[in-house]
């Protein structure tokens, strides 16, 4: 038996009319304005998604709005209605959609994913976020967002929780046997009855097992906790990227604490976020990017989205020449690592509010930009200096993703490094990922 | 201006393979063992009603099984993935789904809604119900069912907050004007700032206003709780039906409590449930009729389904043949009016277990049983009779839906009592609902 070799995975994350560094994206005539509500748009993606032969597509969420905000964080669908709709119009991509362990129970969100693991036929992700917008709380009845300990405890549970519940029934639970007149084999049905420190559940879940056996856990810790946590129970990543060094310390370092918990480190795939810009050459590229830049310019959505690491906090009530205000008290109700970060940054470089906002959004070089030649030898880089297993890439158009699809895409394949042709029906199955088997067949066998 | 006739609405209830009547429809070998989780059988079902010209396709839900429970309730898709998947397949039938009020969140639920609205088109409504089942507590984390004033109580808060949540934006909150740069305009962004007794909910929804202004409110209330909550909120019933007499009392009462509070009684549409068995001759419907109630005894499952209206009670720790036990303490936690009559009925008549389970699967002649002329006489004469003004039907399989829609469809549609092609394209246009105005642009009128 011979080692198949390493192959990069590829995931699409599309951001409807414009994510967190794409401020003025809805301005560009190709996008339609109401994209991020057109399930038609994520159909489309989804299928050229499947036509380039990605692993997955990549729906992130956020439960909580203010007017400053980005335009996709304004309006949009719940992930997993949106990824059901989409799941009949392909049959091999992988639909990942982002739900909180904060404000779910999970009871209703195991059933929900193993609903859409049987709507697609074993292509369902989850990733699980503990909810960073503190506002949220607001929306489920809370005064304070719960901190950090709390939600990675609660996070860690949850999964737990919903893993028992998607064993509630063995694979072969229901014989249907006509003559012996049995529908269902009562001796494979299984009550969980869990009893933790946040969740209390009987089970067991009124759905069978899924195609998957379970669907795949993503996970997207920065933090100690968040780390902590995808090493004992993620099998894919949304791993913050950065430098390149950076990204090989954050790779190493999950790697190493997966294998520490007695998990094989092949058994969670990295992936980083790339925004690729490809032109016919690499001067074309990056005055694309540049251009890219200047549309994206807005000084308010850039105070929107700091304010967003700060617990929604308005920082229009500042003056913007000042020196960054003192706001160190609320990172913990934030983005605790990313407001950290910030704020030592305004410290060190002296740096009044503007320059901090500015700086959100200042023009930086891509690694992926360039002609394909160019990208497809970046990503080549990055992925054999051990920064990654996948990419989740976002596009700002249909005919960017087409750019990159049509140029890079091959290249990829010719050096053995991306898939010519689906090898498998599931996201377990792209990702090489093994099928847990269910817990109360083992325990029999 | 002329009013238009009053005509009849009818909606489609698929079970998959066998609802609460139908314990041996699974054994049908022209019914798919595994319907209740494929999603190709509700889309064909959902095509199936459109093609009909139905109002809606009605799925209900419960999140509490054991294994006793007949085939459908043990292993079912969860109903809004399963209703998201189906909208893109379909352009104009109504999607109704079955979500509980008291075990769900009103940010979460309101979302999810809206979402299936827009992916629809505006197609979308929710049958609120606060989970009969009491076993459901055990699944979130509680220890005892919520009682009947406090699940009502909730229900109507819910149903207000969730209502609050879908006017967040304005109809023309998004200009998206390029040349201004306007893309959101904040003034037409309304938080909730909700605080009730039951929910505490901030606000603003992350979705614009849906295309049916508010996705429609059904409910299936029995007991005075659940008739003052359907006059209060409900825009359409599950309706109990029972004989012509006790359907005509429901229908008389619900309007009439709609009506006293302020309420229009055209815009709450009273459903009753049918389950039409067609055939060339009435002889030929009622010996299939026979043949069905044959099929579909089992008394394991009887008991199974006698349990659930006492807490999912398991009754066969008595003995079958002596009087029914005395139960009458478990009345509260099932569902007390279902609970209550059973053992009032087990009373009058001195009946054992035995006789109470089998009579719950009894054979009865039902009211639109026969040829397609005399079961279009029973639609015509209950809808005439002031009972109903839409039917949910039921049918064992694909055939026998399609006897009824070729057999009986055509000449209610001869005899003006049902359209003969769609003249809307949301559910609330079908069935004569208003769109209901934002609350925000009537405060600023």
């Amino acid at each position: 038996m011979t080692t198949a070799p390493r192959r990069l995975h590829l995931a699409l994350h599309p951001y409807g009319v414009g994510g967190p560094g794409q401020h003025g994206l809805w301005k560009d005539p190709r996008v339609a304005k109401n994209a991020s509500i057109d399930i038609g748009y994520y159909i489309r993606q989804a299928q050229a998604a499947e036509h380039a032969l990605f692993d997955a597509l990549f729906i992130v969420d956020s439960q909580f709005i203010n007017a400053t905000y980005p335009a996709h964080y304004l309006n949009r669908l719940e992930p997993l209605t949106l990824l059901s709709a989409v799941a009949t119009h392909t049959s091999r991509v992988g639909l990942v959609g982002t739900a909180s362990s904060t404000y779910n129970s999970p009871f209703n969100l195991a059933r929900r994913f193993a609903s859409l693991d049987h709507i697609s036929g074993g292509r369902a992700g989850w990733n699980v976020v503990t909810s960073f917008d503190t506002g949220t709380a607001g929306n489920f009845g809370l005064d304070e967002h719960l901190d950090y300990a709390t939600r990675y405890g609660r996070a860690r549970e949850f999964v737990e929780v919903a893993r028992g519940l998607w064993d509630s029934y063995e694979d072969d639970a229901f014989p249907a046997d006509v003559e012996r007149g049995v529908f269902l084999d009562p001796t494979k049905l299984h009550a969980l009855d869990h009893e933790g420190e946040h969740f209390k559940v009987a089970g067991p879940l009124n759905l069978s097992r899924s195609p998957q056996g379970q669907p795949v856990i993503f996970q997207a810790g920065v933090s100690e906790e968040g780390r902590d946590l995808a090493a004992r129970v993620a099998e894919g990543i949304y791993a913050p990227g950065g430098t390149l060094a950076q990204a090989q310390e954050y790779y190493a370092d999950i790697k190493r604490r997966t294998a520490a918990h007695g998990r094989d480190p092949e058994h969670i795939k990295v992936f980083i976020h790339g925004s690729p810009v490809v032109a016919a050459t690499d001067e074309a590229a990056r005055r694309r990017e540049r251009e890219i830049h200047e549309e994206d310019k807005d000084l308010g959505r850039s105070l929107g989205l700091l304010g967003r690491s700060f617990g929604a906090h308005d920082f229009t009530r500042y003056d913007l020449d000042a020196p960054f205000p003192d706001v160190a008290h609320l990172a913990e109700k934030g983005g605790r690592t990313t407001a950290t970060k910030i704020i030592e940054r305004a410290r060190t470089e002296n740096l009044t509010l503007r320059q901090v906002a500015e700086g959100l959004n200042a023009y930086k070089e891509g690694p992926f930009t360039g002609a394909p030649e160019t990208v497809a030898d970046a990503l080549q880089h990055w992925f054999e200096a051990g920064t990654l297993d996948g990419v989740n890439l976002a596009f700002r158009t249909e005919e960017e993703l087409n750019l990159f699809v049509d140029g890079v895409v091959p290249l990829l394949q010719k050096r053995g490094l991306f898939r010519t042709a689906y090898e498998a029906d599931t996201l377990r199955g792209h990702l090489g990922l093994p099928v847990p088997e269910n817990r109360h067949t083992a325990a029999r066998a």
